[in-house]
């Protein structure tokens, strides 16, 4: 197997840096639009043939050094009891938002062999179709930036509902957030035994916090998942967009790989912990609308300013958008695997 | 006059914390609504009359310490030769973008006095309503945060076209910057000449940027206007949202006063500028969802991050929204100026 993703999590000796791209089963890819054509979004993540399909296409078509189980985050709070509609265009949305003790209460933490069962068999049809090519990450959303949604009913910027529970009715929000933890970290114990070589948090609205309410209803829930998920040295990669206040605090969790956005450069957030954890960014995404020539170049200052040795993923800072040329992203990963090279080695 | 504004903006001794709110002439008051009900938001702009009518109404009806000319940034833009439409519900609008050299050169440098008179009328009209009550700032938008409108026609969360432009032309962006430099600096030091008692540059895009190309392609501009910026003492302003890798640098270009977001704790960005600049901020403008009593637990807490003496205004981390209820706008407002008392005189 390509194992260099997994090597470099864990600061282990590579050849080259590591490449793939979060989002990377995506519209951006016509052979996904194909398939998206004929099923809608949740029938996709439901169905573990389509789902393994769309898994694997980057790699064979971008050349990814790791796939990433096509799904969404929101499968966990329609598994804990939520109706969720993806409303095209519009993104996800709740139509029962969570606003009550009597709400969260209605909550069950699911047991992801019955209620998530989809998911598991879409790990397992993707790691028999990918065969020994390249890992498979899993993955699920923190419980801060579920719980979000699930208050909110929907994304949004004011995060009014939510913001108000966690001032006002601190304690509601702390019930909801420990019964997201249990349902995450047994839903990601769930994804190994599935097959999942390494897993990721995604925390995309922990940056949306105050650097103390992140570390109190962010991070503290990370690390509770962390801290008791049981695993066979599979590595864990937190990922809390924005909160770059707090990147010490990320690593002290106890994650292999911490996650940065594109507002951070990455010598300092080397220096800050890269000691200590490996780091997984930071291209930011708008500049795959760049020439290749422009994204090589952005590639090799990254590259630099991570400088000599391993401990680095190479990803974007965030989710490739829909409408990046195919051509566009594989120069990302040909820059990558070109460039790395003389970073490596002796 | 009540002068805690300006004295806290250069570090003079206060007897209390002076505040006021990004926006606070906005849609969360009834009284500005009545108005807005009469006339469309162009026509507001440009009526000295109701401009000034809204811009003192926060001052009456909230009690901040300053007033801040009710305007927009993209009147620049629109004095430059673009045509702007404000779209109800979908915000800005400029139908004919710019994405060449050619776009560029038809772009006129306002004169301010002829092609945005109404803005220093406005100015006028304020003072004279105003009296003695609390100084008037007038403000602009920063060049890369122009530039980004005016180069995607709207605004946007991938900036396409923007930072396609700053990759492979990046000549082409910075003929823009410059061209919008200049008309920036004769714009603020127009309104100053017409009566504004500081003012603020508001780089609400920034934070989108790397640090490195944060520093090239907003700030590195911001300093050229702030530079050359005709005044007489009167406070500058900068606000880069989101840009809190660079405080340090912003701080260096000579700007009286640092704008931060709630992304940063106060006492981490005292510790980092807070010799050499006062600082603006840094409450969640969410946070005014909450109750009367929450907002005062959290207004307390900046003041005490700030700790003792001078050189802070209190302010929102960003504009205050339209459904915030007013007397949660005033519960903050009443809250610095008791709970801030105790950090001030000897």
């Amino acid at each position: 197997m390509n194992d260099l993703f997994l090597r470099a999590c864990k600061r282990q000796r590579v050849e080259r840096t590591p490449v793939w791209m979060m989002r990377q089963a995506g519209r951006y890819l016509p052979e996904y639009r194909a398939i998206r054509a004929k099923a809608d979004f949740l029938t996709m993540c439901k169905t573990p043939e389509l789902a393994a399909e769309v898994t694997v296409q980057p790699v064979d078509i971008i050349g990814v050094d790791a796939a990433i189980i096509f799904s969404d985050i929101l499968v966990v709070p329609e598994a804990m009891g939520l109706h969720l509609e993806m409303i095209e265009a519009k993104g996800p949305r709740f139509l029962n938002p969570v606003r009550t003790q009597d709400d969260i209460d209605a909550l069950r933490i699911p047991d992801p062999e019955k209620n998530l069962r989809y998911v598991m068999q879409a790990l397992e049809t993707t790691k028999r179709i990918l065969g020994k090519r390249v890992p498979l990450i899993g993955f699920a959303g923190s419980p801060w930036t579920l719980a979000a949604y699930m208050i909110e009913g929907s994304g949004g910027k004011e995060w009014k509902h939510t913001k108000r529970m966690m001032l006002d009715q601190p304690e509601l929000m702390m019930a909801l957030l420990d019964k997201l933890a249990d349902s995450v970290r047994l839903y990601l114990e769930a994804q190994l035994a599935a097959g999942a070589d390494a897993i990721q948090i995604f925390d995309t609205w922990g940056g949306v916090l105050t650097p103390d309410h992140y570390k109190k209803f962010s991070l503290e829930y990370i690390h509770a998942i962390v801290a008791k998920l049981h695993r066979n040295g599979q590595p864990v990669i937190v990922f809390s967009k924005g909160a770059n206040h707090s990147l010490k605090d990320i690593a002290d969790i106890g994650a292999d790989v911490v996650g940065i956005d594109w507002t951070i450069d990455m010598a300092d957030a080397k220096n800050q912990i890269g000691e200590q954890v490996a780091l997984q960014g930071n291209l930011d995404p708008s500049y795959l609308y760049g020439s290749p020539s422009a994204i090589r170049r952005e590639v090799k200052s990254i590259l630099k300013k991570f400088g000599k040795g391993s401990g680095h993923v190479f990803n974007l800072g965030h989710g490739i958008f829909p409408d990046v040329p195919v051509e566009h992203a594989r120069a990302m990963v040909d820059a990558v695997k070109e460039e790395s090279v003389s970073f490596h080695g002796s």
